[in-house]
């Protein structure tokens, strides 16, 4: 379906990283919350062997009165402890007209799930060359999916990454439901290397390790997992975060295979 | 849920028209092609009796390869038919950016389902004191659906008219399933003007009439229908289309109750 | 894409009730509780005007732990009611074995949701004459649903009342998504009755007077309400009951078009 | 929320065979159509590795005037090549009164998904000591998949092997969404064995390989797999079934771990 995303391509982050080779770990918490909680997760989580750094600055809430993220204040935080600490770090951009602010701080864009059928977005990050990870909507078909891509790509902008983080269903015993056949199928499809998120795939934190081993047995190319240094201090998400040593156990397993 | 929205609210659109007496009958193109097309289906639709115009100059279409609309052209065709026929239009903002634009040439804004959790253009008309249509997402909770709204209105805009127009579900025969209890269900908990959009809510032209009395029936204050004074020669959406005639009709039946 | 079930038929419960005329009203406690209970329910109901009494015997309950029905002794009671207040009974049938007792009390036999792809069911059913309600499954397509009638029209039974009691989505607000949609589409696709389940399909009180009115005014033939004496005290389904002052209340403003 | 089935619990269907030390691969076509097609496939199959045969005999069409399957005939077929090839046979039973049939034939009975919610049955399969392999209901919930397991045990029988098969969503590139997180959830609330069917859970020859060896990677003990000797002249889902070649290599490369 996708024209110009068919031919298998190497997405490379800097010199040292791209995608293709060994499983890419992206970890970090839910919300930049301080300096001190991201350096903290984020030190951990380095000597653990984690690839790239995640954290939210500005942050997609149902509701107009939970918390928003530290905004351009998270953003410096998490550029400055990944240069501290010589690592990429990736966060979520949810207005275009923030496009500039982000490419001075973060080395990964990243389209959240809500924003996966927002052209303009798609459009605007479309035309930068940072890498972007590019979320898929709650209830985007494969189809929808594809062409999100696609805008982005026919804008200029090839360094994509996709990334499966659950669908919405009926079931509710999980928080989404991760859908592990779209791997395989947005593989082949676009060519395009695709992460699992399953944090959010799942909203529990004991499925975390299992899904993770199922992603990379079907071909998942990198793993993005929610882990906080004390996750009951957590603003955002401390259920279904990890702390580094459960992280650290997690790792170990999944790169064991 | 809301906080903002509960007292039940006129919303006025004009000096002569408001929503709550009278369904507010809406109606238009799928897309503005040409003046020729625009001002005879309008011109059509205004003698019927339709209190507001509807249609699409920035077109959110999966395929970035689709037409996308005549863009502010469509804008300048849309503003001065409504003009010369003295009646108000609508259309839909895609891109915060062009917020301005739009509010030089039409009369209410809409907020697409695609757009729904765009929370960064729900607080950019929130900002403005236009009456805003906010569509259901396609896969919204009413939670969050109230929630979009409690975003327009805690940034100062509580001129907010909501629109059920089918959600997505297992189902297949039509190409989204109308939702219609969301139409007590949000009238109660918001105390807005709820409309519906059969149009998008079927996909089938032969269930546009029984499905808008249905609407009425449960408490709709208004409907929203695609019409075309060719569908066999529209650019986008011709088979959910009526044409005039069947507009005519469609109008006579559901005002006859 | 039915073969059998094209041609609009009169489908007659008994010398005076038939559908297609006025709406055929179907009102009784989810489960028969009592021989009190199911005559003090039952003689206000027949007051008001319904036409035909429901209650459960056989229960199809999600836990095997929770209460199965009175089973014989509920159709029994169910029986010698509906003669002694002339008035028809329909109750479900979850077991093919079970027919013959049935077809001994009930004047109309009902296959629920959960047994709509029950094709042994179905079978049995066909070979009987009595009236079937078939409700739709909770996750059952259009297609599936005119097939499932059509297992019972082949093996030669067509008095097939077709009833939309609400599908499974994604939203939680309500117990199911009733999709009033399938009313024009499948009296279109089979020429067959349908009703509307307002009680299962939206399962809160307050919604089952406008949905009725929207079930209504796309053309549904008839009203399956649950009623209870006394709501409170009921051992199933309670918060979903109307009481009889309020069904009469419900009675008049429905019938009142 | 299981009552009964907590406990971890060896399920053993011969004195060779039992669940959750290697996985146990079923394979077969979907119908057993005669004996030299059901026969020249087990054949292969045994030899490959197959740990049991599986086929339908009685067949839940969607359709009345689609084939139904051979019947008795089909289950003797399938009997005598399991006693000629010393191996255990598995079909799908849809209607209780069978049961005496089934016991003579089968070594698994299989509850398929449409009649997850057939209480009837349930109760009729529980009061057998065969093993049952229960399938999900296309839209169950995991309660009322754990409830369905319980309905069968608290009549007597815990030889239960769950079986997951895919969900119905609202995408439609694959047949179901195949949900493997269902996987490490069951087993954990019902300490039962739980098996995936990714041929009907992806419908799609390519997405087999990838989705089983995620299903082995999450827990999952045991794959079932369509395999038909000519799969382009199988009288049902041809499409989805691997030929002989296939499932060798499919075998070898999900074994080699």
């Amino acid at each position: 379906m996708s024209r110009l995303l068919r031919e298998k391509k190497v997405i490379t982050i800097n010199e040292t990283l791209s995608f293709g080779e060994k499983p890419v770990m992206i970890a970090g918490p839910c919300t930049i919350e301080s300096y001190e909680q991201f350096y903290e997760t984020a030190k951990g989580l380095k000597a653990i062997g984690v690839d790239v750094l995640r954290g939210g600055a500005f942050k997609p809430r149902t509701s107009p009165y939970a918390f928003q993220g530290l905004g351009e204040e998270g953003l410096e935080i998490m550029s400055r402890v990944g240069r501290e600490l010589n690592i990429p770090v990736v966060s979520e951009l949810m207005d275009e007209t923030n496009l500039a602010m982000f490419e001075n701080y973060v080395d990964i864009l990243q389209v959240g799930s809500r924003n996966m059928y927002n052209y303009a977005l798609l459009k605007v990050v479309g035309r930068t060359q940072k890498p972007v990870i590019l979320k898929r909507g709650m209830s985007a078909t494969i189809h929808e999916w594809i062409m999100a891509a696609e805008y982005i790509a026919s804008h200029g902008n090839h360094n994509i990454i996709l990334c499966e983080r659950g669908i919405r269903t009926f079931d509710n015993y999980t928080r989404n439901t991760l859908d592990l056949t779209a791997v395989p199928i947005m593989k082949a499809e676009t060519g395009l290397p695709v992460i699992v998120d399953p944090s959010h795939g799942t909203g529990r934190r004991e499925l975390i390790l299992p899904m993770s081993k199922a992603a990379l047995a079907c071909g998942a190319d990198g793993l993005m997992v929610e882990v906080h240094y004390k996750p009951e201090e957590a603003l955002c998400d401390g259920d279904q975060s990890l702390d580094l040593d459960m992280y650290r156990e997690f790792y170990r397993e999944v790169m064991s295979k």
